[in-house]
């Protein structure tokens, strides 16, 4: 079983998704700028999540590029992320159209927790099927960005029941952790398409002839 | 005729279906938790129907996966199977909105029942076109669980009139059927590797000098 | 410029239309099977409409199998097509919701009038670029339903003003001439087959060395 | 890291984009020519986004096949250009529904200008990424189109203030030399044909056995 349909699928619905929150900004009924000013707090989870839904989208596309092989379990857990990303567009409504009220922030967090233990998920079964030597094994490494993430949105969700200004703090912080140029990434990368030359050069001397 | 296309339109079709359901999980505007409440059963239907519409994706990415060529009415026989599956997120927001009543559990049946209908129609058409030695034709074999689904369906959508718990039960059973690891699927995952490798033989073998 | 991506954006957007279509038939409040009465027409038209655009993706999914190359105006005349068939879905929702009225039956017409000219043009503008003796330009040969097809739905938006159930029938007559298995079809189908091999057996000849 | 996937979920992102726009073209709820009145300035608005949108697509596609690149950067570029593109629906619907006033124009202009400044940074990584000598970096020349639109935006963002209906000139103009057939981008195209195969005969040359 081969991942393309996985991806062309994960793509649709994680473009669906990614689209559909933007319908949450209801078109105001007055044509002045001060009609715009509640929509603030909305555009402003708007982006936050839409960098989030960047953020798995690009990490998925990295995780399923060092792929090789797929089963059952692999298509479910994928199932499974697909479906806690969904809930993303309506936890963002409630936040942006609440001015991030704390039980809002809440949901958010718990929807975003959920994510990233079903990327894990994901990532394990992958991991598991392809081998401890795998391309994807090795360019996960310790992955201490993909542990530290559910800690800190456990952080956050505590957070809402004392300060909930901290809650949104953390969201953006683990925003800006996947986004700025990581480096040690860019190392990693360069390392799988080292590994992925030598596995062919391997699999080219098993085909010839001796 | 190959089944690119088809699989890239079923794909976007089946990932918009999955995805505007959550549409019908609406924004509370009260930022309490208790506002959260009613939204419980929308919450459980959607759940469900998530699964039932990734049950009917995994299953049809295997059937295209063993098939070979298409026509003209395996065209048709996939767009009546999603279009009773769009229908799907309708009959989900009416059950969930009306907390599983009698009626709403009655039409979510029906369509289902039409789903697997129109899918067993699509198997029929893509074995009859590829052959009854074809992968799929393999593949399928009894089909016991594709045949026990609709009768299912039939017992649920009667149980509605008298007592629709038992309707609720179906439904989550027959999901349940599909997505526990089946190991006879996967011995016949294997057979069908294995034929594949046999077939492909067979041609090279054509294929060369005598 | 290969047609790759351009099936991919036009199954996109077909794939969008024809599921947003559903999101008109809206959620009944009461729990009754009465409340579905008020849905029936909706539903029909949308059954309709998902018909057409069935139609229209089937007809382009062929026609772009027997492209080979595409430019810059046949980008925009296909966009030009989606343009017409995007608006499918408001005047299905107009029509159901008010009955089968005389004026929403007319701009329903004027709408698959429209697009079947788009459809039209962007034939037109592959087959000039492919060539008279190109697959296509066999394939599509006198094209009667094509040609056809338009003049119908004039003689629809005219009896709207009149007989506006004739509009109707005329809608279901056409559909039905594009949906009747057609051995015609088939018979090109089978030439355009010949065709292309006899293409790639000349082009083999051209790059054998004389 | 190849184009392939940043192609597709782009795609998904555009097709679900230029469609949820007819979304605002709400179904009248009386059977009259007159209910479509109303309608008039937001179907134009849509048929000018479709087109805007297109142009992005056509760009979009265009640059693209010229890339052999990519890295995690132009990912992000090509995300912050869908995000602005995501905004112009919201854009449409507002300028429609107020009838073309001025605050509804402003903002339309701006979320143009920072699209079209969005596609310049992501034209500029791609460069980087594949070289001052690449395909991409000759086609694009001195792209007067592309530094021109954002500037024209700007004016049309000042003249709202003014004289509104200048605006509105403006984004009809900027669409307009995007759909004029324009022979330089022809001799571009073949340029550039001509490079891919000296690109391609350079590539056989290293390759061969000296």
């Amino acid at each position: 079983m081969k991942t393309g349909r996985l991806e062309a699928f994960s793509d649709g619905v994680l473009a669906i998704i990614i689209t559909i929150m933007v319908l949450e900004i209801k078109v105001p009924h007055e044509p002045t700028f001060d009609a715009l000013t509640p929509l603030l707090p909305i555009f402003l989870s708007y982006l936050l999540s839409f960098i989030y839904i960047g953020i798995y989208w690009n990490n998925h596309h990295h995780m399923l590029h060092s792929t090789e092989k797929i089963n059952g379990p692999i298509l479910w857990a994928n199932l499974h992320l697909l479906f806690w990303i969904s809930l993303i567009p309506f936890a963002t409504g409630w936040v942006g159209e609440n001015h991030f009220a704390a039980p809002a922030l809440a949901v958010y967090g718990v929807i975003l927790f959920m994510s990233s233990v079903a990327y894990w998920i994901l990532e394990q079964l992958i991991i598991r099927k392809n081998g401890k030597h795998s391309l994807l094994a090795v360019a996960v490494g310790k992955d201490l960005k993909g542990k530290l993430s559910p800690i800190l949105y456990l952080v956050a969700i505590l957070a809402t029941f004392v300060i909930p200004w901290v809650a949104q703090a953390i969201y953006i912080v683990v925003a800006l952790i996947w986004l700025i140029p990581d480096t040690r990434i860019e190392r990693i990368y360069d390392k799988e398409e080292l590994l992925h030359q030598q596995h062919q050069r391997e699999r080219e001397r098993e085909q010839e002839p001796v």
